[in-house]
């Protein structure tokens, strides 16, 4: 499986006046499902950080398709969509359903019940901040679970 | 002037463990800067959706070049960037210095001290949530501040 | 059982340049118990809405005594600590763990395992923000989880 | 002037769905209000860290009186309301209005206009966490600006 998924019910404090979840919020939802995807392969954001391995962001876009709202119980799609020894991109996808991922019999039932979109792009830079390569070994984990466009 | 700033300094609560502000507050700086560019041409936030339009988000995309820190005092650049009936897009830096927007002799130093770029993309959508096409009033005062690309 | 429990798994975006949880998150973490409470006794937050009834906070105080840090499991027990016609206080602690709350032999075990303690008071309004006293179905709901002082 | 003030204008983000500031961002303004009155005597926050000392939250009280909205302007008011060598206590007043302090005639018209209330809490640390005293003269410095009970 090269998908990740982790379940998320909306609180109310992530909702804003307009009576939506504030789309300042889905920045959060992708950083909770790519340190799961971390989890999930066994490479702990904490154990990269000791390595002096950092992932900042460079790049963010999100597609607001439909909106999210309170108590809404929700799926945070997780995958690793490109991946070179300096840069490593994820997607996103933020589906309704609180039924399991293998009740989504189709790609086109996912598809349809997917609320957001969204890619964050990270270079890996040292203790100091500047660029550097990924460990091989890290960089061969991280291999087996991309996704080829 | 189609260019329109805020000054914003960092608060400690949006900082995060990295020592850095955390990447889910710079929509929040954006929508700061978009809700000052509607007050300074005399479009409240508040009086637009009384006429029963409203702008979702429908995309936003985030460059960050160089991090944010706590208590950095910095200018939130708006513009708008792309204008029809039912679009609307707005631009973004984020710039770094607390002197007046005019000490920057140069659009060369300005650039040089941009930390971050954005863009949101909006929708125009009556209080049912349907696409509709925005007052001609509310269009013309826009156009007035439109950059062309 | 009168005492409720959620399990919290930490998330980067909540931790500051202290390298700890922010204090302005524990408010959310209460909120998340207290919708969970509700929840799980069959009174749902939008369900009493509908009815007209809302409950805004009118105090609220939190006592820090350890701090959180990224990805500690957690529970948010929440419980009703206060009930008349107009007023409803909860009570909340959060613990360290991500065994059950049955492993935890003695309340003498569970206490030591306590990193903040909470307190939220609220009042009964109606849909105009006026004093008004909860319904006796609402009421004696509620007053079947009240944890005797 | 032993009283501290600094002017903010709500922004959309902090509002909930109930339509008003969502009650985890009154940490978020109280410190605000705290990292501006050190600044206006001089102790900044990065200074005071530099030292060794840290002044970690133990206890946090808020009474919300009235709601704030989106677009408000409000003043923060921030007190020394308690202190010895190991402890600081900080008092808070959210009030409403974007005249100057000066044009609050009366102590009667400044309470009137208050929406929140607040109290933090706070030991001294050193840089492992353990309680330490402060230095003398940071001491010596906030002592004159404690308000007497």
């Amino acid at each position: 499986m090269k998908y990740f998924y982790l379940s998320y019910r909306i609180p109310f404090s992530e909702t804003d006046a307009m009576g939506i979840v504030h789309h300042s919020n889905h920045a959060r939802y992708f950083e909770r499902g790519r340190v799961e995807l971390l989890r999930q392969i066994d490479l702990s954001y904490t154990g990269i950080m000791q390595r002096g391995m950092h992932f900042p962001l460079t790049d963010m876009s999100v597609k607001f398709r439909k909106p999210l709202r309170f108590d809404d119980v929700l799926w945070i799609e997780t995958s690793v969509s490109q991946l070179t020894k300096i840069r490593l991109h994820f997607s996103y996808r933020i589906i309704r359903g609180d039924s399991l991922r293998d009740s989504f019999a189709t790609e086109a039932a996912l598809e349809s019940e997917t609320l957001v979109r969204g890619l964050t792009e990270h270079c890996c830079v040292n203790n100091e901040g500047r660029p550097r390569e990924m460990d091989e070994e890290i960089l061969s984990v991280l291999e087996r679970y991309l996704v080829k466009a």
